[in-house]
């Protein structure tokens, strides 16, 4: 698998401040590259980097994106996920090793981003969470991987069958 | 697979009423047979029931729970969601064929959550969503057969290359 990328339409800094913090989170500890967001969100952009600064990889967030042009300039697989779409266990199997763009809206749409991807994947045809479909979505594609990933942060926590272990790296 | 049962706790109506949406459709999207939440909130109750009315299933909500109870009375396994627990990879064979109980906070859990749980599971030792936390956990658990589930809606989704199809019963 090569580099996978997330992009967030449609995310309005207040009302979506804590959902799209959810999208980001999910999509670096899933083994995402990075996420696009096309609104410019400052506060998004420090909670994500935070988490990097503490707890490693080598995960971007680019926020105020130009979407069109990214989507335009990407050099790999367009994957939008969609309630709408061709079913996950239809779908994965037909996305390329290569690189991976995964758009995610918040509420609706613009009805080009269906004629733009090269898949449009539900995961599942119900309605429910752009953060679940993204997780589920990555984790298939990466076949697990994703979670593998040693992210060699200055905090790591240890696994643990019952409370904390956080180690620190002395500074 | 039997019964699969999500437990919310810390739910704030206010505060987390998007979030705990999100992870009560994505708990019925994925198979759970319903969910619990400790917080009273007639309106997520109300979201929730809309879509079951609409798109089918026999998904329940329940909430303003008593909690301890709820996980005391449980006949099966219980299992809490924690980026400090044995990674997914570890843990998911290790969990029967039981009822399944499954808990995520919304912030921290009284530490009592870390004793009650026959497993304490990781999916990803970092920090990111409850919402990507459970809907890998179910995909695995169910072994991606909660997505295939035919809920027999009223109104009912057809995958689709591009665009939507929705058809919907006449009553």
């Amino acid at each position: 698998m090569a580099e996978v990328w997330v992009l967030r339409l449609g995310h309005r800094p207040s009302r979506d401040k804590r959902v799209t913090t959810h999208v980001a989170l999910a999509a670096r500890a899933l083994g995402a590259r990075g996420i696009a967001v096309s609104t410019k969100d400052p506060e998004l952009e420090k909670v994500v980097r935070s988490v990097v600064e503490r707890f490693g990889g080598d995960f971007e967030i680019r926020t105020g994106v130009k979407w069109r042009e990214f989507v335009g300039q990407f050099d790999g697989d367009v994957v939008h996920l969609t309630m709408y779409g061709i079913h996950i266990d239809d779908a994965i199997e037909r996305i390329g090793s290569e690189n991976v763009l995964v758009i995610v809206g918040a509420e609706k749409v613009p009805p080009e981003v269906y004629q733009m991807a090269k898949f449009n994947v539900a995961v599942g045809n119900q309605p429910h969470s752009e953060v679940a479909a993204l997780a589920v979505f990555l984790d298939r594609l990466m076949k697990g991987g994703g979670l593998r990933k040693d992210f060699k942060g200055r905090l790591r926590i240890l696994p643990c069958e019952r409370g904390k272990k956080v180690v620190s790296d002395s500074e």
